[in-house]
């Protein structure tokens, strides 16, 4: 049993985490931290029943905690490190759930001159187009993948710690380097992402002269959901990790320029190819999800 | 009551055309056509009572047909002409179901010189990324918007027909010309299709070399649902309505230029004006869509 748990920024992650925490009986209090400006998502959070208490006062939130878990846009862990600094704990496990680690470890290295050992890059691969605490779901988590991307100089206890509360929240633990995380996440979810907030963005902007939007089915729901997510998370992920993510768009946009030229030549057998490699990798891509 | 509903090729969409005409009780009897290597698929359709008999001679699955609907792939569609035109009859309704419209009208004007009155072409903004007769379900087209685009030469007689067909079978029928549906079928299906194949085509390739896809999540998913569509089917698509789709991958390229130059510069404030216009474009249109 967890005597308390920390949890800095109680948007749609740190909601999921405190339910999920809450759900499994794994911690005798659940506490919130946040910004005096997100004091009404904070007070929404003790509503709802999410965490027991909130805090604007960094002190006072981490005070006693056996484990804080930075769940904010990746823009603000710096920015938490140096509260944290003069307040750092060795006995507390800390531990983040943002979608690019370099950008974390570096952060932490600008502020603690190196990484602490009981800090452990972590981000679950989990996550909704929604935001905020009501966004919150306690299964959030439930058989999806945890990536922990420790250091050499990361604590072996610490980690552990961390391996275990998520394998408690229902996550299936993968270990990996920070390098790997950031170029595998490009690919899977940055990306992805980018390519959809461009083509809304593309779309909309013809739909403010023709009504197209009234003419999109389901597959352009789907196609877009992710172009729902939270602008400023998004913001921070794409700067954090734009040296992983510019040599895919740049991939991407010779892939297009590739359709484009089989097209302009009608070349009916290389479309058709490329077609149906693309369906065969994401039929390879569902069964390796089941 | 129709007396004989005649499809030729009973896909997804024949067969979802056949299931919703029967459970509406639509048609006294409901043929389909196919060309002899598809004679599995058509003993299918009559196994699973989707249709009553099933041809692969034109000249028996057409007689006495008072409504012929082309479910082909839209490169298939002059080859069907060609296969009516000696059998036309001037009593019969045809129409089609092709995601582009102008090449459809062409393949007439090059069988008939010109467009046969009781020729309706329309279009059902309805699909899934599965095909086959089995694919097909009796409520596809429930609340779903479906096209019609007729010509100055088309039958009024027809039209209402072919529109009243469709009311029948649950779908909210809209017209429009043959240009403006080929250019916003391009935009919110065509383009989002090429982006959904080249993405999963450029990642599958890379999954090869790294285990990408294991860490792929939820949205990646839903994203990519489009890659697993029947390739030869779009293969047409994009042949057919290259004049519109090649402007929107330009533009689309130039939006994604863009993008990587905000990330070049770290223009964050750009990056976040660009996502939340996005962002603001989706909730539009699922308010739209409800």
């Amino acid at each position: 049993m967890i005597n308390k748990l920390c949890i800095i920024g109680i948007g749609l992650i740190g909601s999921s985490i405190a339910r999920a925490a809450r759900k499994q009986g794994l911690c005798r209090e659940i506490v919130a931290f946040g910004r005096f400006d997100d004091v009404e998502n904070l007070k929404k959070a003790v509503q709802l029943g999410v965490v027991d208490s909130f805090y604007t006062d960094i002190e006072a939130a981490v005070e006693q905690a056996n484990y804080v878990i930075i769940a904010t846009p990746v823009g603000a862990v710096e920015n938490i490190f140096k509260l944290l600094k003069p307040l750092w704990n060795e006995q507390t496990v800390y531990s983040d759930v943002c979608s690019t680690k370099g950008s974390v470890v570096a952060a932490a290295n600008a502020v603690f001159k190196q990484v602490p050992a009981n800090f452990v890059p972590a981000h679950p691969i989990a996550g909704a187009e929604n935001s905020g605490v009501e966004a919150g779901d306690d299964s959030l988590f439930l058989n999806k993948r945890l990536i922990v991307t420790p250091l050499a100089s990361t604590s072996k206890t610490a980690l552990d710690k961390i391996v275990h509360f998520w394998t408690d929240l229902g996550a299936e633990v993968s270990e990996m380097t920070v390098e790997h995380h950031d170029k595998v996440l490009a690919a899977t979810s940055h990306l992805p992402h980018i390519l959809a907030f461009a083509l809304v963005d593309l779309l909309g902007k013809k739909n403010e002269t023709e009504e197209i939007f009234k003419y999109a089915a389901g597959g352009f729901k789907d196609f877009t959901r992710i172009a729902s997510s939270d602008p400023t998370m998004w913001q921070d992920i794409c700067l954090a990790n734009k040296q992983e993510i510019i040599p895919l768009i740049q991939q991407l946009q010779t892939e297009l320029g590739n359709l484009q030229q089989m097209l302009e030549h009608d070349q009916g057998q290389q479309l058709f190819n490329t077609f149906t490699y693309a369906r065969n990798a994401r039929q390879r891509f569902l069964e390796q999800s089941k």
